[in-house]
């Protein structure tokens, strides 16, 4: 039994710490509202000292039912999944939870911009990958299909994230491009 | 130092308990996609027992940046805090946090769908208030203003939301009114 200080840090972290100080940027200049949900927990046993914070004795880590981030951008619904990866040809589906799954198939039927922000660590690469091009190789690998999306796939099919300065992971460029690309930028 | 097991029962969670359950009818009925955001919580100690979950020892509740409840209806962002008050005659603004406000301010600013759900458990009543209304009242407070909406204000501005069997909390019927009337309805 090993009792430890958390750390987070080893599957995916810095992603996450890139898009935070993004969102952070988005936020301070106006641009969007985006924030990561907190992470699910079950709350079993609270202690309530005197004069002092409640502290949570015991819980537990439950599996997040909808995506890691959402927000709002000029009006419209915005939600995805940040996923890393250290394979360097393909990314592994089993990132992927069922009720992820399906709750970006719930949103994108409602008329969210749903994506995924996938890094493969190994390349420095950092992609969007719209969530309408998941859904069918989530679908396939029930059929006898490959159990990941092939790295030039993602390459052809997605969008390498320019890494700025101030947005270190920005992806609204991306969906500037997709969603709101005006009549003379066509 | 009392050590108990969590109920977050006695403060608004009746209410919760309804919004969940209108969500939850929502997503079945494809309506819209609605969910409470997890509790935040400060994680300090996780204990890693051997064949079994990680537990967590030590954490602390932190005060929310957001509100409690987002989503998507229509394709657009809607976002929301639900509130209860014993008082009978006002509703008072300390059921806010200044972090609450800001950020209602700024998605509304980004052309989301914001309101609080504000019951009244002495008159067994729920309304739909609109953030925008909410506002100069927060912003007089500081000016010598009240610190509290009246009940006759919330009656008069607000929307009386229906209980429903299905829909304990049915607030996508005035969002409808709102913001979705068609021509012929209006
Ligand atoms: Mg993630
Ligand atoms: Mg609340």
């Amino acid at each position: 039994r090993l009792s430890q200080p958390i750390d987070f840090g080893n599957r995916g972290m810095t992603l996450e710490e890139d898009i935070n100080e993004t969102n952070e940027y988005y936020l301070a200049q106006q641009k969007a509202i985006i924030h990561k949900k907190p992470t699910p927990v079950q709350i079993v046993q609270v202690d309530y000292p005197k004069r002092s914070a409640a502290v949570i004795k015991e819980a537990y880590f439950k599996q997040a039912s909808t995506t890691d981030y959402n927000g709002v951008y000029r009006g419209k619904y915005v939600d995805f999944e940040a996923k890393v990866t250290k394979n360097k040809t393909s990314f592994p589906l089993s990132n992927f939870h069922e009720h992820q799954i399906a709750h970006m198939e719930h949103v994108c039927s409602h008329g969210a911009i749903c994506f995924v922000i996938m890094r493969f660590s190994a390349h420095n690469q950092t992609f969007f990958f719209e969530a309408e091009k998941l859904f069918p190789w989530w679908k396939r690998q029930y059929d006898g299909g490959r159990k990941s999306i092939p790295y030039e796939v993602i390459c052809e099919e997605g969008f390498l994230i320019p890494m700025k300065y101030q947005a270190k992971v920005d992806y609204l460029h991306i969906i500037d491009q997709l969603h709101f690309r005006t009549e003379e930028e066509e």
